[in-house]
């Protein structure tokens, strides 16, 4: 077929799978059992309503919920009488956790004004719960150590290890000086990380306008956007290593567990940090001279920016109660009529920053009700052939404390019973976002077609083409938006709890939400209430319904299908991509590399002599890298994957020890590309295929280990890493073949 | 010969060009005579000096200094006066024009709060000419007409005709409203013109901080940037259609002239005018709601954009005195030695809106020391063989009218006797920047070789070469910047007094200039003062000098060469590409609308429902165009070029009176490429290859008539306008192979 007749089928398939959705296969079931799906899950929907979302929400966001909070625990037994009463076998595991509260926290201007920073989100009339001042936790960064710093500012843009190269341009070193930066660019724990290995002995984060506050729109209570004196809390450890208690890497902070001394954790700042807002940023920045800033460094406050150091001088102390909290894990189980022993799990933490009416509870809320709605289908007699475990995680915000001490403890049974984890956050008006692992695309895809959207008369996989279709940036984008027969699903990266079960356990799983039309600058701080979550994030919580109709969906699915609606190919079609992107990126570096060390002299000829300019130094030649074992290991799973498909498709009306035999497989097939090693000098990080970058914090590397190689230029790790993915890629091949083997 | 050897032989050349400057060869000199001309102009470098400079800007920007004022008339009688005591056969040329200045500005905000608008420039102690209120021109857009206009506001971004695509998109009517727009994007005239073609009554027009202001660097007196209440004054009549005084197109405004009735002159805006600054639009543009504007529309001000309409209401009224005024030209000619019939021109403009140390006197100074320096060289025995003439112009600012009535008067001995015509305006620290006819490319390229960069010890050429190479967006530009051969020259659009010369008479042209180091935000301001330049613009006058012996050493080779030291390749090579641009261009249209059609739907789906949204029309598909007359030309003007090219180059040797028949012919070639009847709707404009945009009034379109049929999707007007780009080419290429006809 050419590539011309192959879009037009796909085109077709697309306009047919949308049209007839009701008669449309769905991966994993007969025919038969198809269609009992199909009823099970109207049903499903008719049992969703928003009132009891927003009652939820009414009872859940009410009072700050933080972690080691009073009201924290009391959700955590609300949460867990509900999964009680709709007939789940529910308990609630207690992990205790090392969770730092500010004690002291100052911010001053000394040089060459006094300001000192109000560091405090005011009270609105118009946002109710913003009063409750007594038991909100003041804007800090958890995991922060102790400090009282004195220093020359600098302004270091994102704060990622690109800006330190534009800082050393400009000829300003950040030795011994206090950097600013600003949200955004990255996850905040890299910025105190990276200005820590250019020797800063501080580090501010505030919250630019520009990104977050009137540059995006209006401010509350006007508009949803962030106010000039809101800040964003948050968790500065260092994830990446490794998320979970800092004192227990690797295993659950149960009684007994063995702790290390706050002094060994690896993953505490080594400088002091503090975020604050950009009211509060204005006067040092406004003070600050030295070159101006790179046109894009500029934010949107009314000031030019300069890059220092100083004379802005400042005074940051902070200092934290280390103290031991208990996290409450809400975890529900409904044991599957046929296979028991096959697990589907379903989370989303419950703790907040505050009051957290988004952030958590709007994605919690959702879950509550397609778990209230998939026990009552159980008692009504539609009882899950498979097992399904419903979690409601505490300690989230300040490091997956919950989940990851959670999946620690349990590591064994969930490597043996568990085939896929769904996880949730906040979710809101917009759009359906899938992350995950590339086996479940066709069956994401299969559940968008089937969930209508309630703004536009389609289902939520055309409003999402479309809205595709109108970003897409490139001829070639469109083209894939309008014609590409499945769901694009991003990789998943960390931020939120699945982090522990895909890149610690190598289980399949999934990141699941809607938004891009909710707007906001609520994000971790005390206005994200329910005065505004109702306002803007989901008025009347339409798309609250919407999400617990779509995970609802995808947890039916999994737990009641004949075979797991796994796609081999679609994983082997990704890896093929991710290898081209690898390939590419050593010779664009190799080229770059070249190309920079060549425009050294124009670089030095075009600059001004008036202004300090730094040519970057000469960089080591790009060496020549052996991709072949990476491409032989693509290419043997291409084949694999497509024989294994195959001989599943045929596996549906197969019978049932058969099937069985096959499920178990399939659920242990993820693991095969888990590395107990580890990524290099992070071995918590087994996955070799997915992990959040060692400098983005919460965005994604795919390959990490082979592409975190060739940004960071160690040439010397290159090879052994491409050794490893062929590995693990070669073990998942010899899985397949060896369940298709079953199969036929 | 390959690429790859190809670009290693331009290395070579380019290596050996900067290398053995001193014995390279001069396009059109024999070797006898180059050696003559290195010695000239060794002498020229030694006459220039900074101080003159200085010294005649602090005579010449001592006062207010605009078109009809008394400093005015003062500056031009003393320019009059150097240029007769360095020898020149000089006269001052008086034009009686339109010239209106204002009578009443009013701009307030009624609603939803009262503002009246300060506009006025304040005074500082830190500029000494910043006080001289009693001679300044107000803040003011010349050409606009009367009025007295209330209406809801909406801000229209830039105001270019792609605006209000965006506009409509979000709903928002202009009909009936005042529009805000903000200074850049386009030349200023064409603001009111799009308003006025989409409804608006009035329009506003304001220096954002983030294009004009702290956005981009510190503010004056601190640095160099636009203050907040610093505005911009500036010309907006409509000179896409024609330049020069209003009520004479076509016609040199000498007594007796047909005029036109003020009514009837189609360049005076449709609708009232003003200029403000950011302090008088915040208030304005603060209480503007409506849907928040597209994020690359928002400025630096410290506010949510929003488009309006409303509930900013505002009352703007403005008058003026519609008077009619003396411009002197200064006009200064030094008779060729040897061939006085043949003319090389050199002008720069004399009045200023303000005091514009920079704009103009920074390149008026240079020019005056230059031309003394030929004046002096001329009495020690090196006259130049061709004759030159200077002109120092009036009433640029207002509508380049001293040098368009001046053309327009002189237009039939122009035409016979005038070879090139070289321009300058204002030149700062930074780059050489030429602009011209493309036949000019490798004199051009001679010079830069030839004149010493003083910032770095290398040509400016490589210089320029060293930038270009570090601005290049891709592997393709950055090779272009480092490999070829010969320095590229931008096509000429508008904006200083070349126009009427390239784009009236068909004179081959060049603007030339130095920049981009100099910063500021001082242009048409009060604060275009000595105080600044000197302190920002060209400290000690370094860049003046060089500006000084690049024009200096352009005017003595075109006035001394052999054979006119043109290039028809270049030219030929430059079409070939314009040729390629738009062919292309019609390609993307077509794909652009047919892909814009189809996502119609698209774009409905993922809209917003609770924003407005209107989905574009469904456009008319682009039929597919005949080019094959253009290439054909092209194919022609590229054989009769390289034949021509080759026939020259062996003429420097020839008889004087055969290289004299050769030399009449090359300089009337550009005039070939004029077609009387102009371009469409604007007969004025008569060049085919050249012309400033209808819709961006400085910058330039090439291929003027093909290219805006695209633009503005006149497919009945395409198929004539290929006709005329062709037989201009055809005419082009005839006069080629006579003129190589002689020369063999």
């Amino acid at each position: 077929m050419s590539i011309k007749s192959m879009a037009a089928t796909a085109l077709a398939l697309t306009l047919t799978l949308s049209t007839y959705a009701a008669d449309a296969p769905i991966l994993g079931f007969s025919a038969a059992n198809a269609a009992k799906e199909r009823a099970v899950e109207s049903q499903l929907d008719s049992k969703i309503n928003a009132q009891e979302l927003r009652a939820w929400t009414d009872r859940l966001a009410a009072r700050p919920h933080h972690l080691g909070s009073a009201y924290g625990k009391q959700n955590a037994d609300f949460i867990a009488s509900l999964f009680k009463s709709w007939g789940y076998d529910t308990a609630i595991e207690r992990f205790d956790v090392l969770f730092p509260t500010p004690t002291t926290r100052v911010l001053e201007l000394i040089a060459p004004e006094k300001y000192t920073a109000k560091l405090a989100e005011p009270s609105l009339p118009e946002d109710r719960s913003s009063g409750q001042t007594s038991e909100q936790l003041p804007v800090y960064n958890a995991y922060s150590i102790d400090g009282d710093v004195t220093g020359d500012l600098v302004y270091a843009n994102y704060g990622v290890p690109a800006d330190y190269d534009q800082l050393e341009k400009n000829g300003v070193d950040v030795r011994g000086k206090i950097v600013i930066t600003r949200y955004g660019g990255s996850w905040r724990g890299i910025k105190p990380k990276v200005a820590a290995e250019h020797g800063a002995i501080g580090c501010i984060i505030y919250s630019d306008p520009r990104d977050d506050g009137y540059f995006q729109g209006d401010v509350y209570p006007k508009g949803a956007y962030r106010g000039e004196y809101g800040a964003q809390r948050g968790s500065v450890a260092d994830m990446p290593v490794y998320p979970g208690d800092p004192l227990t890497p690797g295993v659950g902070s149960v009684p007994g567990a063995k702790r290390l001394d706050r002094k060994d954790a690896t993953t505490l700042t080594k400088i002091p940090v503090l975020p604050i807002s950009y009211a509060d940023a204005l006067p040092l920045l406004r003070a600050l001279a030295g070159p101006v800033a790179p046109s894009d460094w500029r934010g949107a406050l009314p000031i030019t920016y300069h890059l220092g150091p100083g004379p802005s001088r400042v005074h940051l102390k902070v200092a934290f109660d280390w103290k031991t909290v208990p996290a409450y894990d809400v975890i529900a189980r409904l044991r599957g009529s046929e296979r028991p022993d096959e697990w589907i799990m379903r989370g989303n933490h419950h703790d907040a920053w505050v009051n957290g009416a988004g952030d958590p509870i709007s994605g919690q809320v959702a879950m509550l009700e397609e778990a209230k709605a998939i026990g009552e289908l159980a008692k009504a007699g539609s009882a899950p052939r498979r097992t399904i475990v419903y979690a409601a995680w505490d300690g989230e915000e300040p490091g997956l404390l919950g989940s990851t001490e959670w999946a620690e403890t349990h590591d064994p049974e969930l490597r043996q019973h568990l085939a896929v984890y769904i996880n949730s956050d906040s979710t809101s008006r917009g759009f359906l976002d899938v992350e995950g692992s590339h086996t479940l695309e066709r069956m994401v895809t299969e559940v968008a077609r089937d969930v209508q959207d309630p703004e536009r008369s389609v289902s939520v996989l055309e409003r999402l083409r479309a809205r595709e279709v109108t970003l897409a940036k490139s001829d070639e984008d469109r083209k894939q938006a309008r014609d590409r027969e499945l769901m694009r699903l991003d990789a998943l990266g960390s931020g939120s709890d699945y982090t522990a079960f895909i890149d610690h356990l190598g289980i399949a799983s999934m990141n699941v939400g809607y938004g891009g039309e909710g707007g906001g600058g609520s994000y971790h701080s005390i206005y994200d209430s329910i005065d505004h979550f109702t306002r803007f994030g989901d008025p009347g919580y339409v798309y609250g319904v919407v999400q617990a109709k779509t995970t609802g969906r995808m947890v039916l699915r999994l737990a009641n299908a004949d075979v797991l609606p796994f796609q081999a190919k679609t994983f082997a079609d990704t890896v093929a991509r991710y290898a081209t992107e690898v390939m590419k990126l050593a010779e664009d570096t190799r080229a770059k590399t070249e190309q920079q060390n060549r425009d050294r002299r124009a670089m030095e000829l075009a600059a001004d002599p008036t202004r300090p300019f730094v040519a970057p130094k000469e960089q080591e030649p790009v060496p020549f890298i052996n991709f072949a074992p990476l491409q032989n290991a693509v290419a043997r799973l291409q084949k694999s994957a497509t024989a294994f498909d195959s001989a599943v498709a045929a596996l549906s009306d197969a019978s049932a020890a058969r099937q069985t035999e096959v499920n178990q497989a399939m659920q242990r097939l993820e693991q095969a590309l888990i590395n107990p090693e580890g990524l290099p000098n992070r071995p918590w990080f087994r996955h070799q295929i997915y992990a959040p970058g060692f400098y983005t914090g919460y965005g994604v590397k795919t390959l990490p280990g082979v592409r975190e190689s060739i940004e960071q230029r160690k040439w010397n790790e290159i090879g052994p890493q491409i050794a490893n993915v062929a590995a693990a890629l070669d073990r998942y091949s010899t899985e397949l073949d060896r369940a298709a083997g079953v199969a036929k």
